[in-house]
């Protein structure tokens, strides 16, 4: 076009030159596009035919315009000022001026407009479109930026209270040489190392940090909570090892033994000279711990147990520390006297000699590698006849008297496993700790690599960091203010665990149970989130989330199946926490039900139902009622549901299995309930001004996500409107928006130390 | 209680045991519970007041009972007659008949009325208590089990159509014993193992299947993703190190070279005697891939190009084939001419020479472990000044002539560019083709477990399979449906790539890019369902299901993320198909965006926002109405909103990513209403009766579990109010619970050999 004799002859051509590119430059011309220019060129009366017939030349798609000459076009242009214009048309009026030596342009009345019309019908939208010749572009997108509001210290200190000392104490172990991550090689290697480390930890005092005094412990149950959120900040493998010989294998002849126990085993637990194991879980019967078939036979003559698997499938599985270290055990098995069974009870049987040999009678397999944790050692075992002395029965619920007569102060088989597995609830509060730790890491990861990592951007712009992008935001802003709604949640369960008594112990179970199941299902959609929110990096092993990911993944498996857990917390519910948790069956729940679905739930404010004004929907009373009208529906309609289906004539086993969403649900409503009440508890009691503001935005972060996640259900119900939930969906935006500036600082606050952290994309080397 | 005085005095007590069994047997005596037996025995006015006072004794929960005694309680009610009697009361007065020796019993009137009272407000529904002295209970849940109403193998036809030739051989071959899969030891090792195995694959002519003949292929594209999927049912590893060196190493110099590259390369790269990298990506460029820096500096003394990485983030990364085997690659780099920046060209650069060493002047890093894949070689790379002939530019859409002057068929960079990424499109087939087959062994592997495994069951009944339970239906059978749902919806687009003309490229290049991110997504999360809905069992290597899921992990990144190509697809919706895909800026979308904005979506039919009848709701046709007004409402109401804020003064690039979820939206809603097409039409054109029925239940399913997701939005919109929604949810779970019964079938016409499956769980060894 340029250089072409058409131009020189008639500079008012140059006119038509940014369109030209524009179109010859971005698109593909298509057929719409070439008959809005005919118009154009068409209503330009000024033309000569040879000059019309040389600007629709260019209007072919399949001319040969080289893409030198495009170039060239650019380089034209771009000699005007780009930066004055907001139209094609006023640019090409310039680049007139500019060739036509200062003539006056002289065009018909209309021609101007017929420019104006052709571009808006091209889509070529006022100050947009010339930023394909400018060599910068700002935008808010672009703008926004790392700022920090509050004190990262003090927020340090808020999340970590009066367990600072504690977190002190293990991070300066597990940042000392030894706790270097080594380079993932061989399973046995691994479990080595793993082993290595708790013997570290077991030196520090960390392993009996929750016995008593006499047994070499601190008698703190709280700091050994601590210890293990804490050492979560590392290896999950090592978490999981040492949580198995010290929680589990520990806390099991802890809780479930007397004294003789206690002085003959707890010491030599707590230093990790006795490696041992947690026998409960079998091949066939996993959840239904209730169904385990191992059987602990008394024998009057000698005052002795014999341990038996009864069949192949009842063998123990998926036990920790038994392929390779564990010398000892905890089993759970079935006490039968004189052949009358008097349900499960534990023992302490050995299974290894401290040479590494099975005991006789005993037969170990090794589970084989796994997803993750891989540093820790499970296995199969097997027991043929194998016998122990009767007073190594773990007998605080359960014993055998001089007679050989059993004896327990609690009279109901059921009550009494219940009883017994309720005092185990710890594990139900060390792994959603643990997880949330895990995910803590994820998040920082994920979240420093979004603040740096730099892709795509404005046209002719520079390239905007993808934590700048709102679909980026959503995926991991709204995760970190769960996170920080669940620390707040698990301090407070953590507290009422240690305050428990007879009465609340239920309740206990249940807030335990359904907090384990909720974070670590948090947990493991997070993670995912913070995995592919790394695109590439979050894949390779050396940023770290592959583990994170891989190692957590089974923590909604153990300790209780979360599907199954969320439906024990129902019924719970269902309840009022009067039946003993772990009970799967229905047959006493109806005294309740028959009551409850007489119960009016919250009234609906009819007002209420299509408010959006921002500062209702901001506010801590709308959230609360809104969750708590959730919970007590959602609990009201089972209730109602399951007693119509079974006064209906339906077996309750089927009812509740017919319910069986519908439960899961009256599970989740309660514990969200639970976490937005303790997030807005700590909002309101903190006192440092700065760090209240941004605590009580992620408050409402993790509120109106979590309503924007149920909308459906607020709809169906009527609760809400939709010109409310989509100004919800705009407010949880918002909320993102504007704390994509203190979400590193909020991960700042985590404080996980960089050589725990240990991801490329995270940590400076 | 039993062999005391006050029972052999008056057998009438008798009445009492029962009760008492219940309430001491299985619950926590409450205080209500307490009231309600205290009422009871208060008016009972035959009681003498020493009776009185010792079955009072009994309502103290402290009282003394022996778990011995409670058990004789036991055997003295079972001796009635259980199953007779629905309450109670009724077994009561069976015991009381029985040790009164035949003397009839004398109550006074009223008497019994109060024990059933009691017996409601304690909750002990009729029929349903007794179960805790029967000794087994039938239930509905109990008794659902595997049925197959229709043919296997027709099934296995209909998904194999044509491709069962090729799916034979492939089959044949990865069931060698060549193709056993081997322990994972090493990296180096696993690397090997793979390599080999592409060895033996490339011998069986699968390499070159898709190359012309005369380089020693078939020519047939098509058979050539069916390789791919049915290799997908075997190591992933495997095929994507086949996928690298067939698919992105040999494409890219089919599609992007010409006649003397085909010559010099493509035998070669066939057989894997040249194995080659695809080097694309760039560490600060992924998803940004016009923004590569590498550049290629064409001299014109010499008429050779300089491949040079500007700076140390600018290598190539995670380029597969590149750590250990590759020898060429395939580099993308902006062709420099003269100074002048021509975009991105691909050219064929030597890397390794055949006893590996890396070629003078590039240097090759490994990306070392990650999650998954790690039997394939990433690795980075950086090329410090080297230089290869020109002639080894790949040149079908770029090249230099012999004054050494830029030449092209496409005269603008930018479509250049799109067009030339737009060959590759045959990745965005192949990955979800292979990640659905991954998803099918997944769900194989889960659903027979399912089927197999019992957990729980009603008091007193056999445990029940926990494919039985409604929850763990809803794990796993709508994903079931939607596998189904995506083979077809693979098989479409397959068709329509191979059929492809310039005017449907764009369309096909989003349907492509569509599917491939929602199928990657939907296999990440089936495949985490698979491994929870498995328990223990599935965080086991040995059951496949951790390496499918770290394996497939990645796929929701590579050939694009996800996000962004949904983004894309959205951005090609709101111009119709009319703009490269590809990009990400926006300039030219609003000639469609203010057309658009005026169009009228289909009108909402105010009978049909209520109506809930199962006929309805089971029809085709409401189904595809619902999809497609979510489709065109979505796709209108976006435009709209980037019409409004664009014309309110902000700036394109943040009204796009304002808009961001919205754009998700779009590109989601189109590919949901394709997969229904697609499933609907197969349904339709299914000859087999048996089968038809068996998929038409499948197709219903996808759309009602679908609409269920997305009936936040449908509620918003008055597309349909909350009584319609719910009976949707209904009709969800009762298609649930039909298809349990196919479910086993449905998967074993995946036909997946046992042998690739491998899986503990799911195989028979």
């Amino acid at each position: 076009m340029i250089h072409s004799e058409e131009l020189k002859k008639n500079p008012n051509l140059y006119l038509f030159l940014p369109i030209y590119y524009a179109l010859w430059a971005d698109s593909i011309l298509t057929q719409a596009e070439q008959d809005t220019l005919n118009t154009l060129l068409k209503s330009q009366n000024w033309l000569s035919e040879n000059e019309l017939q040389f600007l629709q030349g260019y209007l072919d798609p399949k001319k040969d315009v080289r893409p030198k000459e495009l170039k060239e076009w650019k380089s034209q242009i771009q000699t005007a000022d780009i930066k004055k214009h907001h139209t094609l048309t006023d640019l090409g009026l310039d680049l007139v001026n500019k060739y036509s030596n200062g003539q006056k342009i002289e065009l018909p009345e209309g021609a101007l407009t017929a420019f104006h019309e052709a571009e808006r019908q091209l889509g070529m939208i006022n100050k947009e479109v010339n930023y394909i010749f400018q060599s910068e572009h700002k935008t808010v997108t672009g703008d926004l930026s790392r700022e920090a509001n509050f004190d990262i210290s003090s927020m340090t200190a808020i999340l970590e209270g009066h367990d600072a000392e504690v977190i002190r104490k293990v991070k300066a172990v597990i940042g000392s040489p030894d706790f270097k991550y080594p380079a993932k090689e061989s399973l046995a290697q691994q479990r080595d190392d793993v082993y290595k480390l708790c013997q570290v930890l077991a030196e520090q005092g960390f392993g009996s940090w929750a016995f008593p005094k006499e047994y070499g412990g601190k008698g703190d149950m709280e700091g050994y909570f601590t210890i293990m959120e804490t050492l979560s900040f590392h290896d999950l493998s090592m978490v999981i090892k040492f949580g198995v010989q010290f929680g589990l294998w520990g806390m099991s002849v802890f809780f479930l033994g007397t004294e003789r126990h206690h002085k003959k085993y707890l010491k030599d637990i707590g230093t990790l000279k006795i490696p041992g194991c947690f026998a409960m879980t079998e091949t066939n019967h996993g959840s239904n711990v209730k169904g385990i078939e191992t059987t602990a036979t008394y024998n009057h003559n000698n005052k002795t147990i014999t341990i038996h698997t009864p069949h192949d499938k009842a063998c123990k599985e998926y036990i920790g520390n038994a392929a390779i270290h564990g010398q000892m055990a905890t089993v759970f098995a079935k006490l039968i006297i004189d052949g009358t069974d008097y349900g499960v009870s534990a023992f302490v049987v050995p299974i290894r000699t401290a040479d590494g040999k099975a005991q006789p009678g005993v037969t170990i397999e090794d589970c084989g590698p796994k997803m993750g944790l891989n540093g820790v050692d499970n296995g199969k075992i097997w027991f043929d006849n194998v016998i122990i002395p009767a007073e190594d029965m773990l007998d605080k619920f359960a014993g055998i008297d001089e007679n050989g007569e059993f004896t327990s102060p609690i009279t109901s088989d059921n009550r009494r496993f219940f009883t017994m597995l309720g005092t185990l609830v710890g594990g139900r509060i060390g792994i959603p700790r643990s997880a949330l730790s895990a995910t803590k890491s994820g998040l920082t990861i994920a979240l420093r690599y979004a603040d740096g990592r730099r892709q795509f951007g404005p046209q002719s712009g520079e390239e905007v960091p993808i934590l700048n992008y709102r679909l980026h935001q959503r995926r991991l802003i709204p995760p970190l203010a769960t996170a920080y709604g669940l620390h707040f949640s698990l301090k407070y369960l953590t507290s009422r665990f240690l305050k428990k008594s007879e009465e609340d112990a239920q309740e206990i179970e249940a807030l335990a149970a359904g907090l384990k199941a909720y974070t670590t299902w948090f947990t493991t959609s997070t993670l995912q989130e913070c995995r592919e929110a790394c695109g590439g990096k979050g894949y390779l092993a050396e940023n770290r989330i592959p583990d994170l990911k891989a190692d957590t993944d089974v923590y909604t498996t153990f300790e209780g199946d979360n599907t199954v857990l969320m439906q024990l917390v129902a019924k719970n519910r269902l309840t009022e926490f009067k039946q003993e948790f772990h009970n799967m069956n229905l047959v006493t729940v109806f005294n309740y039900v028959a009551e409850k679905a007489k119960v009016n739930i919250v009234e609906k404010n009819p007002l209420a139902v299509r408010n959006t004004d921002e500062e209702h929907l901001l506010d801590f009373d709308f959230h609360m009622k809104a969750f708590t009208y959730r919970e007590e529906s959602i609990l009201s309609s089972a209730a109602q549901r399951l007693k119509r289906l079974i006064e209906g004539g339906m077996d309750s086993f089927d009812a509740f299995n017919v319910s069986g969403h519908h439960m899961v649900n009256v599970g989740k409503a309660y514990i969200e309930r639970i976490i937005l009440e303790q997030f807005q508890a700590q909002v309101e009691s903190t006192t440092d001004i700065k760090c209240q503001q941004v605590l009580r935005k992620l408050a409402q972060l993790f509120a109106l996500y979590t309503i924007e996640n149920n909308r459906g259900w607020y709809l169906e119900q009527g609760y809400m409107e939709g010109v409310k939930t989509k100004t919800i969906r705009k407010t949880v935006n918002q909320l993102c928006w504007e704390l994509r500036k203190e979400a590193i600082s909020l991960t700042d606050a985590f404080d996980i130390p960089d050589h725990c952290l240990a991801a490329k994309i995270a940590v400076n080397d």
